[in-house]
């Protein structure tokens, strides 16, 4: 399934700054970019692609004395996740995974594993299958965190979600990731342009190693799971910000879109955690 | 200079569980593994030295149904850490970082860079170089936390411990990355042998990228600079506790030291944090 | 019902300090103290007993240069609290409280209603009767949280409960005042002797203000409802510690004793939510 | 000084609902209400005022079906604060404090006094006399934390606020409040017109109980402190909100003044720590 996103965001710089952004679309096995285009008006002086440890590609960006720039960004992506049936899928022992893989089980800024663990093990711990488990995290998220624009900010991490029990989609993503480590089951952030996404904006949601794939689920039931392009993956929002600012830099509103390619003929799947995109983590991390 | 490290402690299995060590020491270009023995008493069926992104050794343990073991280590290593002083190096812009190096400028879970980023631009914004902040860093944590035995816990992170004013070398360490992350110098926690460290045990510090070289730095003024063995880097003590524990598994006490091989005509260096022990970090993570 | 209680604590004093102790059981309409002994040996100079706003007695203490010293109490006290079967009972409208009531609505340092306002809404807002609702509250916490030893410290407040799902009496009883403060009942903490609490100790739980009463809540189940004398009631611990310090003093382990007078013939009602003893507000604050 | 006050706000009200206003001015004998006058437009059904513990008054409002409201409230209010040196005043020992006192030393919701004992101990601790204590801490709240409008929110604690180091009156106040607690002088939160504060607000405060008399401290160097006309005191702000709201109901902008009567020959004092007013607790609370 070809899409076709875009992004559009305008910056203030109130001095020489760095930019770190994160808008470039996955380029990987599963999803092949078919062309893309990225620049700033006004062109900056420095600005270049560099590739992170998972393969996910940032733009980084020297503001120089430019007081004010707009950086967008357009492509063309094929997506090929394969939708799985989670059911079957069964929990890859500790000692088999991989020292990438470990770092997903780790507690990070914002999602405390350490801190929800006799949450997760007193609800969830009496399902046995990863895949059973993980659902019943995002059902649970979905009927117990109301969906509240403006409720969160930028420090708000998971333990603090199970208080106040609101927040936005990288809240309930902080969440399904600390209980699934918390769990044992490696999580880790997945931003993306998201079909349909309503009012657009770009999309958080998360990904656990099951049965070796790294399986995408949603607990905010906004995204149809065919409808996810990834730009990033990473422990959480710490390290996939959509701008990561070294400096003083202010970002105005964004605007994104996320529409299959003319001519495609996409049949969105509904929300919701019973289906689960799975990729392999073989061949693209 | 070549040392002697050895460490032992018994662990209590509830069940079946999975135990990835940190004890190895690392095995670089500037620390070379003369000769080392890891071994557990009674032997486990399933025991594998891994290695991390960083090129940390790590054990990965399966206890099966033994009940309770011993897990001992001994090492000779060659350690060649170069004392610099770093008042002439400069900070790598942003710019020029690359992206291994710049996963370390962002909040971890115990070292939350963004809470504490105003107190660290008001304490420190006004120094210029970055070993000036790092040591002026370093100054302030040593005046105004006191190393407290037993005052924190493993969930205690760097911004409690700007309130709370006590911890022990894993608070100091990541109140000091943090404050360095705040400030846009690459920062990453250091565990390791320590000569002479009273009482014996593991000791934590941290490291920073200045210059191009990693360099360690110790807030807690309780090492020798010259007299530190590495075991293990990483974001922050959520990667390198000595034993990451997947399962029920209690440990014992600790048995540590860390002793100048024979013959060596060891000098240690006074603790403190005008001397700084840099690795580079171009052959050796 | 006439119980007799004692407890006993050894002070290491550091330096001349003040100590508020919380010991004396309540003296008021529903609860006659027949007869007491409050001593400690050795006798410090200064010792007087104060009373505050809502009528308990507290004792102040000045060390003075003594460096050690043993408070113990007893006493004879007849216990006239009255079972109520509250589910007829009404919530009291705002309207009709008085100010000192309305005090008892707030956050407090360990009962941050305002944090835990949409989790007492989403899970107890369905219910109509303020009875069932404090009901509801107490299965909640005993089905969720873990009485466990040792687990929460004097800093543990009721948001950090939620998370845990772990605590004692004390963060039992926060837990169940912040979720009612939230629903707008008014809350407040009780700490009491308790007939064969196991292991013997101080035990705290909670009174809420339903149909002009002040009813006892216990939500861990340890006590039995017709076996509490009150000792002192307040916003939360902060006002209710067994011992207040102001200077440096260590307590010793406690020892507390509750016992029906000889003679009596007390029928102890089991444990639980469904039983409730009222207290009338109206002489006896 | 007679000085003039006024405030109005309207309020949107989603069902019936009780507020409870504190916008009137204390009445007592430093501070003579000489006229008043409060009103809703549109009247409501039940409006009254009653009185708290400490003898501030509230008014208590039912909204009914009313969907909203403009509450508005003026006064003439002769204040007598006494300006003191506070140099020569000693601070008084808890053997003396009378149980009122004492509950102004206990941590509350805002005001973690326990969390940040350390801190107040490091800090200040040297300084012997009470009045040096918290002219020191005034100092210091003043050098680290800055006046930033919108930095925090009604969830904001004073352990907070030695983390972030930004905040607004209440903030300061706050903050202010435990540092004093946490060095046994008690502290309380303070709210009332102030002189031409920029932009017009309500202003808060703290008062210390410093040689018998309540003296009011500004960390925020806004307010001129013979410009102060109190509205009520109270251990932080959960007790001394504009409006506590039980219900749902939405507050507009605040319009607020205060002005010197007409005729008045009022000759503002620099804002600062160093003077303080003093106004006697044995005669008004």
């Amino acid at each position: 399934m070809i899409f076709e996103v875009a992004c559009r965001v305008t910056y203030e710089v109130d001095f020489p700054s760095t930019l770190i952004l994160s808008m470039h679309v996955h380029d990987g096995a599963s999803q092949k970019v078919l062309e893309e285009h990225f620049a700033t008006d006004p062109p900056l002086l420095q600005s270049e692609t560099i590739v992170d440890g998972t393969g996910d590609r940032l733009q980084r960006l020297q503001t120089g004395t430019c007081p004010r720039f707009t950086a967008s960004y357009r492509a063309r992506v094929d997506c090929d996740f394969e939708i799985v049936r989670n059911q079957g899928l069964s929990q890859t022992p500790i000692a088999n995974l991989d020292t990438e893989a470990l770092g997903y089980l780790f507690p990070s800024r914002y999602c405390e594993s350490d801190r929800v663990a006799k949450l997760a093990w007193d609800l969830f711990g009496h399902l046995q299958k990863p895949h059973d488990r993980v659902a019943a995290i995002c059902d649970w998220i979905h009927a117990n965190v109301t969906y509240t624009r403006g409720s969160t900010d930028s420090s708000t991490s998971a333990s603090q979600t199970v208080v106040q029990r609101a927040g936005v989609c990288r809240d309930f993503a902080h969440l399904g990731i600390a209980l699934c480590r918390a769990l044992n089951i490696p999580a880790r952030y997945f931003t993306g342009y998201a079909y349909q996404l309503d009012p657009p904006d770009f999309h958080a949601c998360f990904e656990c190693l099951i049965g070796g794939r790294w399986c995408i689920y949603d607990a905010t039931r906004m995204a149809h799971p065919n409808g996810l392009v990834r730009i990033a993956t990473g422990v959480d929002a710490s390290e996939t910000a959509v701008a990561s600012i070294f400096g003083s830099v202010r970002g105005g509103p964004l605007e994104v879109s996320c529409q299959p390619a003319p001519g495609e003929n996409f049949v969105p799947l509904p929300p919701g955690a019973q289906w689960t995109v799975g990729v392999s983590s073989s061949d693209d991390n």
